[in-house]
């Protein structure tokens, strides 16, 4: 067994701590992988926190992973020592199903393929995620980071880049399209910055005007304040997609009612408590309320090549690992502009 | 002036009675259809008692058409006397939205297009429905019914049929792809026909297992009873395409279950209150959750040439109009196989 130098939550209740864990040896179609960044998602807190279900302890959080290769399997034709790679999700699948075989993993029907953190592997190990020093990945798990985007702004790529990429793509954002995004942050922001890149005008749907600024830097054409209840009014019967980050519950049809005829709302984010929906809203327009959850492999090697050659990568603010429960608290009261990202080497 | 009889609501609470109407007089662009048979759509009943907003009276219910043609305009090039044709929702639209262009005139941004009855003309006539001997229509919004089926049988496709039809083709039903459809009355009966004609492999969702044996002759290849828990149990993740033809109440949550990856669950009944939806069911399959509504008048003719060629008209139960009251309670108890059709002869 190889190790590395880890932060851990150690119960649903203590603050993360350091802690020394175990990678496997790096196996004939292994890479193992000298982690250098690894960005702080929502459903990190959610894990660690046993708010999804209860959670083994101890678990090291972490799936918006970006490193370089430090070794290769015998049999590893894909990556080479010094390689700028990353690692989203998933660390595994079946790779028989239908949906493994059509490079969508993530529907895996062996329980959605096994997650990087917080699961059990196919050798029977419980696996632990990327605020971490080091991993070994299956090669067809790992994914090329592109050479323009610097590795920690790359590393959010590997969630929060793929979960908005890939409604955009599948609800056809691009030139003529209106595209929305509800919520500016972690998420919200990349969605930005993806439809912008793709051609699509872009408008931002904000509690407040506060992030107006950052929010046209990003690539959004317009900014607007849902706590107006004139932009409902508006903006009604506007948009071809509205791509909603925000896990809270929102008032479903008041969203609707801002799409065009054929119009999608795509959630991304997952509010604990159900949605109330008026039928009505979805009938006269033939609108389409929908979700999306993050993409399979292939999809996401896509995303990573669009985003170099866009040079898009996450707005982030760099940490030590002392600094991850503070990021937290800071995430829960959205107080980060726009990801937090761990340098591990402060794990060292 | 032109006149013709009719059965009409005199408020939401009098049963319908015997009334003359007026019809405009034949313009250069307009056809006067002898209406042989018209259909009872639930609608008909919420528009008639101002369940859907306050209805102006007298209103002679009725949007599902069938005749033949009387007279023609000067200027009409598309139908001759003597042809068998039909009348849906709609009568006119403003045709120059960019809806209307599209020949999806259901959406036109005047208001949705001018519906068959209980709306007003551009004549600043109140159009009054089929429940009637004859109406003038624009030769734009008459469709031709096709030979190979009855006028009786036909009636019912100007709205149960494309309202069926629609989202069938919109989500792909066809070979290799798996519909269910929930309730089998009226609107179930008529998408279970044209999914089986499309190819797909067709399972009804009833509440229980009454009319099993109709479904299956009619086109359904499985028919489960949604009273029985285990329904979900066996049939979770299975479906491509659920067309939702109820308008009560459903569990949303229960029927998005059944749906495979990136599978829609689409609702063509409209139910007054608002329905819940767990995201969780949305995201974790990529599904989908949609509306549908009628479809545009080249979509209605395509839908009644599938009809033409596959031989496809409503099962209908042929009443004379002094039982229209009655039928309505039928209707409101799902007393009826599958359809009321009145037989305008005996408003004569």
């Amino acid at each position: 067994m190889l190790t590395a130098n880890a932060y851990a939550a150690t119960s649903a209740t203590e603050p993360l701590s350091p802690m020394t864990i175990e990678r496997r040896e790096v196996g004939p179609r292994d890479v193992l992988i000298d982690i250098k960044y690894c960005g702080i998602c929502h459903s990190d807190i959610h894990h660690a926190r046993s708010e999804w279900g209860e959670q083994v302890y101890p678990v090291v959080p972490g799936h918006e992973i970006a490193g370089v290769v430090a070794e290769v399997g015998s049999e590893v034709t894909k990556y080479a020592v010094g390689d700028k790679v990353g690692v989203g999700c998933l660390v595994d699948s079946c790779r028989e199903c239908e949906y493994c075989q059509a490079g969508r993993e993530q529907f895996c029907v062996k329980d959605g393929g096994t997650l990087t953190f917080g699961d059990t592997d196919k050798y029977g190990q419980f696996t632990q995620g990327g605020y971490s020093t080091r991993m070994t990945v299956d090669q067809d798990f790992v994914l090329k980071l592109p050479d323009t985007v610097d590795l920690a702004g790359a590393a959010p790529l590997l969630c929060a880049g793929i979960t908005t990429y890939s409604p955009l793509k599948r609800f056809g954002a691009g030139p003529g399209k209106k595209v929305a995004v509800i919520g500016f942050g972690g998420l919200g922001h990349m969605a930005v910055k993806f439809a912008h890149a793709m051609g699509a005008e872009v408008t931002v749907l904000s509690q407040s005007l506060k992030k107006q600024d950052d929010g046209k830097q990003l690539g959004a054409d317009h900014y607007y304040a849902t706590s107006d209840p004139e932009t409902f009014e508006k903006l009604a019967g506007t948009f071809d997609l509205v791509i909603n980050t925000v896990s809270a519950k929102i008032d479903v049809d008041a969203f609707l009612g801002l799409l065009a005829v054929d119009g999608a709302l795509v959630n991304i984010g997952a509010p604990a408590e159900p949605l109330s929906v008026n039928v009505f809203s979805l009938l006269m327009k033939g609108r389409t309320f929908a979700g999306s959850l993050i993409g399979g492999l292939p999809e996401t090697q896509e995303m990573l090549d669009f985003a170099g050659e866009h040079g898009i990568g996450a707005e982030v603010e760099v940490i030590g690992a002392e600094k991850i429960n503070e990021a937290y608290d800071r995430v829960l009261a959205s107080d980060v502009r726009y990801r937090f990202v761990i340098d591990t080497s402060t794990l060292a």
